[in-house]
């Protein structure tokens, strides 16, 4: 048996999140486990670093997987991209520690959330930009994000339906690129999100960003731990799992490395 | 009686193309008809300034149209916007002279073709980008590129079904831009284009890329005239019309106006 840690770059759009569920529907998790299946290995559940809901995209998803075969890495990343469809691919690929863990392993997080800001609605972005057609003011967005940044409980950010034991998540960046008009881009890092924190946390950033919400609000939200607080949840085709860090080993960027065996921490 | 001219654009992936065909197949000019229909406007024929063939993309396409209708420029952008399907917006209209003809007025126009040069397939660039694993030698290519620039007799480079009277036609740029191993485009601006003449360029640039052919054998490939001297036509995903080019009062990149309404030359 050898433990492997695959890199995943997948367009979120025609597939129901990352995570197998009931009833067969197209999941990022059930295509994978169907192509390690037709190449004999046996079916082992896969550990996804981020359990990315439908319409979710990944450029640097992380899977962690125990495969009884001889395969090296980069054989196997292959085999693989030979028989995925055109939406997913493993971009990268390497044998693991026995007993990695992609999801308790992480030590942090990139999401980024694209904005269409442009009047006219955008075709080619149509599939990875929420378009907000409306004036919005990114000064405000940025200022009212930095409030998010550090050790809070972000209760009031989490979508229904979660499990999580704790609510509280550290976040080491909150960040609105972009202009007015144009492309924007939110960038969170933390090490650890609640089920549809990153877009409870976009749709909040919209109202102030709209003017109907202060920056100054932000903290006094996180306090109240009230969901009917923050704004409505930002659509699911604008966000992206950029990547996920792990260990003192894996200090680099992870999606530096894009070469299908290369090295990545 | 309105002479309107219209910018478009459009993930050309499930079109069957810009032009009207028998057998009723989804193309952008035919969605565009209908959807002018359901405004009450007698159905006239678009014309758009490049005919894309399935599978093209375009960020900046120009259409001539003339309509019965009391509706102004901008109302009409947002009356079709309303009824389109989400892989094509106007994203600029204005009144135009009577007499306006997007494809005989027009006086250059910006073709790129996007190359996805990493190993592994990148699933979020597969509707737009052209994949190709092996390395290349960008160098090469753009030095290549440069031979085309200018007056030619491009019959090389013609696609088979093509009814241009004559194959002579200018092209004022062809740039390749991008490094090993990441992105690349290439660039062909033109007061015309044959049938298929960029994706055949671009097949015979990756020939010289891949070093199976050299830069200096362009001007000979030319001069045969003849389109089994060429290399293979690159596949359609890559290719986008980025912009139509009018007149003196043209002189500004359409592109650069994204409003609706928003004047464009």
């Amino acid at each position: 048996m050898t433990a492997f840690k695959l890199t995943l770059e997948y367009d979120g759009t025609d597939f129901e999140g990352w995570q197998v569920q009931a009833g067969g529907r197209r999941t990022v998790q059930g295509v994978l486990e169907r192509a390690l299946a037709d190449l004999g290995g046996v079916p082992v559940p896969l550990v996804g670093a981020g359990r990315t809901d439908a319409g979710v995209h990944a450029v640097g998803q992380v899977a962690s997987l125990v495969l009884d075969t001889r395969l090296d890495a980069e054989t196997l990343a292959r085999a693989l991209n030979a028989r995925l469809s055109e939406d997913v691919a493993v971009v990268a690929s390497e044998s693991a520690p026995e007993g990695f863990h992609a999801r308790r392993d992480a030590r942090s997080k990139l999401y980024t959330y694209r904005l269409w800001n442009g009047r006219s609605p955008s075709p080619l972005r149509s599939r990875r930009f929420h378009h907000w057609p409306a004036p919005l003011d990114v000064g405000a967005m940025a200022e009212a994000a930095r409030h998010l940044v550090g050790r809070h409980d972000f209760a009031a950010l989490q979508g229904a339906g979660s499990g999580a034991r704790t609510t509280i998540r550290n976040l080491f960046r909150a960040a609105v690129e972009g202009e007015s008009g144009a492309e924007i881009r939110f960038a969170l890092e933390g090490d650890g999100f609640l089920r549809h924190m990153v877009r409870n946390a976009v749709g909040t950033l919209l109202e102030v960003g709209s003017g109907r919400r202060s920056p100054d609000a932000l903290p006094g939200l996180l306090a109240s731990r009230d969901r009917r607080c923050a704004g409505p949840t930002a659509p699911a085709r604008g966000l992206t799992l950029e990547w996920v860090r792990y260990g003192p080993a894996g200090a680099r960027n992870p999606t530096e490395s894009r070469g299908v065996g290369g090295a990545s921490g």
